[in-house]
């Protein structure tokens, strides 16, 4: 990974294999980033994504392994228990160039991924929410 | 929902049950929004989506009724009328992680729904365009 | 096409029968654009995309010929050479809804294309990398 910062902007370059997520979490350990928008485009070969039921209030997985491009990476990083919390969803496109996707939990990069890092200037929190067993924006 | 404004962005929370695009209609009614851009991931269980047909000058429809990944939901706040006009385009998941997707009509919150609106420092309006149907950017 | 700028904010409407990428390069060309992050829908009828194959280091492509939603545009204005380098990732819906998707070569435009460019006040780069084969951020 190496990366600017230009006024309240991270420009990022992640490369070959580097896991996008806990990457992203050094990332924001290391500049103290607690409340920002993230959107990137990518090339990967390894993804973990899943789908949450709100009524078994757990996520169903699948794992891809095959060259894939990140179409799309959306997200935010926000913060619990004083640590930045990320919650991403991704697009990916096969070699059929058709669509796969969901929540992220792990994008492991065959090429690059070019991120872009907009901090916002305020702070909002995370709490656990019952109803749907996530945890939840807190302001 | 439940939101704060920081600086020139909106972060915005829509919970379980409301309808994403009726609840942002009023979030920009309410807080006088009339250029703004959105970006969103959250989970759904019901979609109502759609593509255009300029030849025909309709919009084809199709409605998802299971859980879905929102990976992604792009789209604009601008005003027509005096009123605030979205346009907003989703991709979705289901419990197979495909993809689907389209312009939106209406999107259910089965879980939460994170969206950011950034406001732009300007007017854009609509006009009706006869060659494709469509009510266009009017600068 | 037409668009305004406010502030640090392109707003832009490019019109039915343009070819995005080239037209984007045309107004970097024109406004002087070298760094900015960029996000779009739309609706195309042709799409020229690819997966970048890291072992060839060579794009397997695909043209669609078909009403399509765009459902999202994400990517970013750098510099290379000189000159405005474009990397932009789509992903698409046909009529039945489906989603597809991939590295953009070619984005013809069916009704119109909305786009939010935004400035981001830095310079970035790009090298060729030995190892994948592609032109990398360098900061």
């Amino acid at each position: 990974m190496e990366y600017r910062c230009f006024g309240d902007t991270y420009v990022i370059r992640m490369d070959r294999g580097e896991e996008i997520v806990s990457t992203l979490a050094a990332l924001c350990e290391q500049e103290n980033i607690r409340l920002a928008s993230v959107e990137a485009i990518g090339a990967v070969d390894r993804a973990l994504v899943g789908l949450y039921d709100v009524g078994e209030k757990e996520y169903h997985k699948r794992e891809f392994r095959e060259p894939m491009e990140l179409t799309s990476l959306l997200g935010t990083v926000t913060e619990k228990d004083g640590k930045p919390y990320l919650h991403l969803h991704a697009t990916l496109c096969d070699a059929n160039m058709q669509t796969h996707g969901g929540h992220v939990n792990e994008l492991y990069i065959s090429a690059t991924c070019e991120m872009i890092l907009r901090l916002i200037p305020g702070e909002v929190g995370r709490r656990p929410d019952e109803d749907t067993g996530l945890n939840l924006f807190q302001f």
